[in-house]
């Protein structure tokens, strides 16, 4: 790891301050390349003249509906069409919606990165699951850093967000200031004196922002984030009360909680075991670069848990979302070596559950029931064990109102969040003809002072499937939906070459569409009609193969619906020998 | 339809109250059939002596993991095996989790069936689908119905729900009564005079309950559910605003609510039109039979809407679940004919995302907010548009304390809500040890008022794919889900009976699996691989066909997964001539 001192390189005329130096021919770009109009996957791009800086490039995991996709990554067409032009990508914090795309993208490309410390170490794993880190040059930065490109200088701010280390950038340019601020609540009260730096929001807006580009999460609810500290102190009243072993679940990236946990334990005289393979790497990396304190002979080996006195224990571990091989899981499943959940023991969710994990969450909570354990989850205010990363209103509108941006591009957020961020940035006094709605792909330009949203670039989704990268598509998608509805049917005639007689079959195979050994009289059916299709066709002097499939196809699909009101895709394999 | 009057069938010695008349062979049994230990599917059963009567047949729908099933049925095997027993099937009320099994339960066992007017309506339009109105005998019961068996009396009494003519149950056993209280919340304001009958249940009470079966929905929830009337004082502030026209969606099923919508719309000079068949349905019978008063001349037709001022119009429509064949999801993307949405219409939604449903919903607010339409939703406090239809913890404390049993089961919910239920059943003081949480297939035996949980019955899910019923099992779903994740390669070669050699093939078709354009050399290397196999296992002098596939499926297998990480479901076809 290098320390952030490439600048130096000759910038022409960036400025501070939204006063226009001069007129220009060059345009200031802000490209929207994944995270608006959804959740996760997040990148965006901001060029000036020939510069081109990324800020983070983030994956998702599919819903259901993507059957078999691993991963979903940005689309980085435009950079790879313009790779001369890309200077950095810069990272604002470690989570995987930030950072889960960067392998994949200097695959592709191979840029510097720019990140703060946990940020580095957690991208720096990534890179060594990929065998990338030797060739990728990583720059240390920090919020006090300048980064200079030829017509871009970057500079930056300290955030608040539910991991440490979180960076606000803003983009010096010859045109103007752009500030993005990456994910970012207030919380003036910050565990491990993770304090936003407002002081430093407030020089920058004194100085003229062009554009502000602030995330949206939660812009939809009202208020202002509580307090990380409050969920601290619901962790030591439960530690407190707790009779026999805790046990305690939270994203392993959670550092500040992950320091109240360690905290608690200690107040109440308990040893603390990490379960699950990213709680201890994650531990491990902030321990290593100082975000943790943990005391020495603090830390006990899973296997030491049962021979202690269940009330001198606790046990932090994954799988607060209810991930089925994560490690809280297997504990409610009685699938973890070593370690038992036993009545009266107390399990913590000390996080919600994210859309779409909710049945997952509640299986593992009727597991725990179920074994006599005392569980506290939810987010009901009296044991309230997790609050928001994400600014709520009032904090967006602080935001705003430190920056006081000309204009403003809500991001990070489905399309309805971006709307109630529109709505909060009015209500601040921006323009509301100077706010830019944008889809990804969407691009803001900028010169003269004066913007527009009139070109798109190539954006969208791109799938990981094992190995492969963007090569399943919407037609493979939809052979796997329809196998996965109603299973399929291959029939197997071979007719002769010479005659274009069945010389063989039909030999029929079904897989996931009925029960074959209940089926015996349906089969026969179908092989009747593929006799008859096959030889109607033959009377008729038909042989082209492609209409003997198409006719099997219909008649089977007419006659298999009618039986069974299932359509499974059916596959006709013509051999002539 | 014909009214109760089965009764004076010469019923033998039930009795009011607690008190044991006489020591008994006999045994009151309560059996959980469907619903708990999960929600929705409901169905449960008492039994004394000789008689088995049947409440709710429920049905429910599956979540993603079973690919391709339509509906969730119960399992109804005790009662197919005791068919000469089973009396009736008594129905609380109208909802598809208490009604959505009964044709397929009345086809296999036709039982007379016992409910409400509003419900009995229901039920009817179900039977006709299933072509069964005319063979099933239909009884019309209300509160102050009794409807004695040989051995077991019922009476039931009024409760409050998100539907209006429920019931809770009361069964009359010489060993004693058991109250099932269907669905409930205590609305003492109710809408249409729904009133819940608390003199009758604390009569009820006061008279000695042996076992209360009791519903559990909202067991995790403290204090008690706000009225259905907050959401009409919601729905009529909203109406007044609106400035264009309203689009209301909401549960067809919530007849109180639509007349709330009704009320709101007369008080604001709207006309109203209905939206969505489910809604035109249930309306025309709830008017029918008197649960709906809409004046004369006050709805509208689908293509009268655009003749009409916006701000004189509003629309009732169904989807609030974000369904995306029903009415709002097409309204919000712009597919339902003579009706569009315009800049500055107000959608409401009065009703929250069932779980699983919320990305449908979030999808169709997109859309709304992407057309500039005003959109309310969820439950914030100052804009309410739904409450719930299930008791919360001190209404459930109340049921409790109004029947006053000596044996508990909670029911209708998943199991940490059952266990939530029965700590507030110790809370209000019945005893610890007779407090059952069963699991479907328990059955509770009572004899000489000492209850024990010893015997399981078969119970389960039935699943219905199509036309088929309990036909698809693990072995199909299994399959699906191969097939939905990696897809499939079928890989047909015909050998010579003779010489055991290739004479035609391998010919490979893959579907799901990769794009097979794009995918030439890995489809030559596949045949590459097959030939191989198959040459050198004739070499080794082994034809049995399952080893040569199972040696391809192999070999494939792990080249497959080498280059693709994908696991295709892989099958060999080898014909022989």
């Amino acid at each position: 790891m290098q320390a952030a001192e490439r600048g130096a390189c000759g910038l022409r005329c960036y400025k501070e301050g939204g006063v226009m130096l001069s007129t220009t021919e060059e345009t200031l770009s802000i490209f929207a390349l994944g995270g608006v109009n959804e959740i996760g996957k997040n990148m965006y791009a901001i060029q000036y003249a020939d510069d081109i800086v990324v800020i983070d490039c983030g994956s998702k995991f599919p819903d259901e509906s993507l059957l078999g996709i691993d991963l979903i990554l940005p689309d980085i067409t435009y950079l790879q069409e313009n790779k001369e032009k890309v200077r950095a990508l810069v990272v604002t914090h470690g989570h995987e919606d930030h950072i889960g795309g960067i392998p994949y993208l200097l695959k592709q490309l191979n840029l510097p990165v720019y990140a703060t410390r946990l940020t580095l170490g957690l991208i720096e794993g990534k890179l060594t699951e990929h065998g990338l880190l030797r060739e990728t040059e990583l720059f240390l930065i920090d919020s006090e850093s300048e980064v200079e490109f030829e017509s871009i200088k970057l500079t930056f701010f300290k955030t608040n967000h539910s991991i440490p280390d979180c960076l606000g950038i803003v983009f010096h340019t010859p045109e103007g200031t752009v500030v993005h601020t990456g994910d970012f609540k207030f919380d003036l009260t910050p565990v491990n004196d993770q304090y936003p730096d407002i002081h430093k929001m407030a020089k920058i807006g004194s100085s003229g922002v062009l554009a502000l580009l602030s995330e949206s999460t939660n812009a939809e609810r009202s208020g202002f984030t509580p307090s990380e500290r409050l969920v601290g102190e619901h962790i030591e009243e439960a530690f407190t009360k707790a009779r026999r072993k805790v046990i305690i679940s939270t994203f392993a990236s959670n550092v500040n909680r992950v320091q109240q946990v360690v905290d608690a334990a200690i107040k109440t005289n308990r040893k603390l075991a990490l379960l699950g393979r990213s709680m201890v790497n994650v531990v491990s990396i902030a321990l290593e670069q100082g975000y943790l304190n943990i005391p020495d002979g603090m830390l006990i080996e899973a296997h030491e848990i049962n021979q202690m006195d269940p009330e001198k224990v606790a046990i932090l571990c994954t799988g607060s979302q209810g991930e089925p091989m994560a490690a809280l899981s297997r504990l409610s499943s009685g699938n973890y070596r070593q370690v038992d959940i036993l009545p009266e023991d107390t399990i913590i969710f000390a996080a919600s559950p994210i859309p779409g994990n909710e049945r997952n969450v509640s299986r593992i909570i009727d597991n725990l029931f179920l074994l006599g354990a005392h569980v506290i989850y939810g987010t009901g205010s009296s044991t309230r064990m997790h609050v928001s990363g994400h600014a709520y209103q009032e904090e967006l509108k602080l935001m705003l109102t430190l920056m006081k941006p000309k204009y403003f591009i809500p991001i990070h957020g489905e399309f309805r969040m971006l709307h109630h961020h529109s709505l909060l940035a009015e209500s601040v006094g921006v323009q509301k003809e100077n706010i830019f709605i944008v889809s990804n792909g969407d691009v803001v330009d900028i010169q003269n002072q004066a913007a527009r949203q009139t070109r798109r670039i190539p954006a969208g989704n791109v799938y990981v499937d094992g190995l492969g990268i963007g090569d399943v598509g919407n037609i493979i998608l939809r052979d796997r939906k329809q196998l996965s509805e109603d299973g399929m049917i291959v029939i197997v005639i071979t007719l002769s070459k010479s005659e274009g007689k069945i010389i063989s079959g039909p030999d029929t195979i079904s897989r996931g569409f009925v029960y074959a050994r209940d089926s015996d009289e349906l089969f026969k059916e179908i092989n009747q009609r593929v006799i008859t299709t096959v030889n109607n066709l033959q009377e008729a002097n038909i042989h082209r193969w492609n209409i003997v499939k198409k006719e099997i196809k219909q008649t089977l699909g007419q006659f298999l619906y009618s039986h069974t009101k299932r359509r499974p895709m059916i596959l006709p394999i013509i051999i002539e020998i």
